[in-house]
């Protein structure tokens, strides 16, 4: 099952061509799995203090369909693609929110790996509970 | 053959995590396209203007290796990987450039991938100059 | 009178500080300003796409008195300081929201000046109604 | 005496007006500092560690003169305006370099104070050697 998320285009993600720069998706998706995170009631900000993990990014990946614009209403649907102890991956949908007349529209697709790590960088493992949650999303329709 | 740029880490391109955020390398890719056109007399900012052609990215792709940090110096490496006139594909290399008694270190590695478009997102073609010097480029040792 | 919006921190605003990049305050102060618009029912893109009016920065001021930290929940406080249909000031308020057992806390203050242009960067002249609605709210207690 | 440092436009620093947006500028003047403090011979990064003392910014200001566009090269010009151990003040021109028959043309001015503190945010005084160098380049003209 995948997690729910929205923002408005800011016009400081938009570039010259009038739509949103590129690497402004993987700001979204960072979103996106820090919302995902919190709906199963486990903030990031609380992963990274108390657990001593953090969980960098290994692999990025977006596929552009169609251009984001100033002011849109954008939601960025995310989900746990695989769980492990020592390496978690999402999938994201990135969409046009639907409005009068007219149909949500894609705009964006795109994948992060994760490595998981202590604050020192060496290899961690994710929580047993974190793993739990997640793999219990997954599971989920 | 590939074309080197060289940046310095902004304070601003850093996150809590003390290195530098994951869609930041994106920006990077961003300057050494730019630089790579620039290389060969072709800058970007005249082929929107003087051709009315324009190259937003289809897919873009990033595997981070080892973090850069605030001030490192970091090259970007860029090379063609793919030329045709409506498609046009990049392949980087980001480095902590070496410095004394320390070797340079690999950071990152990704592609975009660009269809060629006019400025209403029609898809266009390549003006063959550009074509031509993109696939030299590539041919080159 | 003010209008309040409501973001929270990312990690892509955070720098190694640990804190948000101060250059942020800016691009949260462009959320109020639209935003405020927003809820005078003129969006700030209609104005672009209606009426061939922008209103670029002429000079913008920030004074900051605490940190936002990391997902902190932001309001972000905005009301016209002045308006004539030549030029426009929004003052701006950022804190961070209350939470349980803790007040909300100023962490900065500020201020925007705009001058009223068309899409060529030449003087012109905000449209009465949006003069007449900022003066409204801005006499409003 | 001011210190100068060199930018290109980036893409990811346009917006939908085709110009640099407006937060950047502050990216900017951190550039400007930094590289002051370079050429000074003291890194800011060493400051960080070596001395665990931090400037952060208690009040940032900007004027726009005219409009930073894409692939610009950017003259950033910095100055310690004021020196004290407890408070540091920099001010800052931003020029559009002059190429082929055009003269440099001032794009912003603007200036940031910083209060000097310890990792913690306790208030700090700057090494001594940093107050020296900093007014000498000051006096100088």
């Amino acid at each position: 099952m995948s997690v729910t998320s929205e923002v408005r285009v800011r016009y400081a993600e938009t570039d010259q061509m009038g739509v949103v720069y590129y690497a402004n998706y993987l700001v979204w998706f960072e979103i996106g799995r820090v919302e995902l995170m919190r709906s199963l009631g486990m903030a990031y900000s609380q992963l990274e203090e108390a657990y001593d993990c953090i969980l960098p990014v290994a692999e990025a990946r977006c596929r552009y369909r169609a251009s984001a614009r100033y002011d849109d209403l954008i939601q960025i649907e995310t989900e746990p693609a695989l769980v492990r102890s020592s390496l978690v991956k999402f999938a994201y949908k990135i969409w046009r929110k639907a409005s009068e007349g007219e149909e949500r529209k894609l705009l964006a697709e795109g994948e992060t790996t994760h490595v998981v790590c202590d604050k020192e960088m060496n290899k961690a493992r994710l929580p047993e509970k974190y793993v739990t949650a997640l793999k219990a999303l997954m599971a989920k329709e």
